[in-house]
């Protein structure tokens, strides 16, 4: 049976040993779409940021922390997949070092930022549904072709910003949901075509939901 | 029996519906010091960020995000009580201003910032510690004496640091442990006095240092 890629859960940018950035973001989705493909009959893969959620069983799962390391993994694990689901909320800004000792409020005081002020100076982290849009195989390939879906949580201009997503992404679908989603365990989504169509409405449990995201997904192999 | 306040966890500064900075802490060393002190015969108040772990059934305990929430129920809840343990991490830094709305890669590669680099402004969260030594009663008040505890978690220079957090938060002890301590079950821990003497080495599990740390505490009164 064919094996499907599914991203889960936030991802660090650690700014020091201790301090980080990062999304609200629980993995529930993650786990409820592996469920759903499992029992549609998907082998399943799973690339996780640090969550509390437990994986289905029978699905293979690997733990990362940062963005770059999702990302990696990901690659890794997209060339025997058919398609992939990216579920994870992988945090999109860095800093452009890390220290490696945590930075001390008494440095600030002594210091000339004696006003407690900091300016962050941040950088993109890869994207990681983009790098896997990048190396997807055409539906021409005689290895087979592969399928991407990606996530827009937008908080306004939601279907134009979820659009734009999908074509910068190179994905198949996209499903909108707004930021209620986040850490509840129920859910509404649109499920949007690369030419803006809505070819389904699902609402429910998260699971209520990932099930009706399978069922589009076993349409695109 | 006296009642002591424990804060725990670490606490989110969010830049805007999705993204926040936060401090690693998994609030284990909070549930240990609480577990200890009702042991000990304390009455238990606890103030805590978002954490996964449980808390004793005995013990009060009062939900908050951010840190200036977490300095206000604190502020609250310390005057009743005899002394207070700060075993949070809370997000010292916070941005100016929180945006309604989720920040979009679109607007940005759309934008000016077209080359994906961001600077964030950040200014200090408040000082929960600090707070409650300003209005920290001292034992010469009718009301009863207060004393403070607050935890040193520095990857470098960490009696020197301590020391001076200790001074400026205006406590009675400071605990010092190292990085290793933040999400393990195991610790080490150093108890310092305002002159700096070692009055205790505690290791072991979170448990045994809690119950050393609360063993020290009952001199305090």
């Amino acid at each position: 049976m064919a094996k499907i890629l599914i991203t889960s859960g936030p991802t660090r940018q650690y700014l020091d040993p201790i301090r980080y950035l990062t999304n609200a973001s629980s993995g529930r989705m993650g786990a409820a779409l592996a469920q759903a493909a499992l029992e549609a009959g998907y082998e399943v893969a799973i690339v996780t940021g640090p969550v509390e959620v437990e994986y289905p069983k029978d699905a293979i799962v690997k733990q990362v922390v940062s963005t770059e390391q999702m990302k990696d993994v990901a690659l890794e694990l997209f060339g025997d997949c058919e398609g992939a689901i990216g579920a994870a909320a992988p945090c999109d800004y860095q800093p452009f070092s890390i220290l490696t000792e945590k930075m001390s409020k008494e440095d600030f005081i002594r210091g000339e930022d004696s006003n407690g002020e900091l300016l962050l100076r941040l950088r993109e982290t890869p994207d990681v549904m983009a790098a896997l849009g990048a190396v997807k195989r055409e539906a021409s390939d005689p290895r087979g072709g592969q399928w991407l879906v990606a996530f827009a949580l937008e908080t306004s201009d939601s279907h134009v910003k979820a659009l734009q997503k999908l074509h910068r992404k190179r994905c198949d679908l996209i499903v909108v949901n707004g930021p209620n989603s986040i850490n509840g365990s129920t859910s509404a989504a649109e499920i949007l075509d690369p030419t803006g169509n809505l070819v389904a409405y699902a609402c429910g449990s998260k699971l209520d939901v990932a099930r009706r995201l399978i069922a589009e997904t076993l349409k695109l192999s």
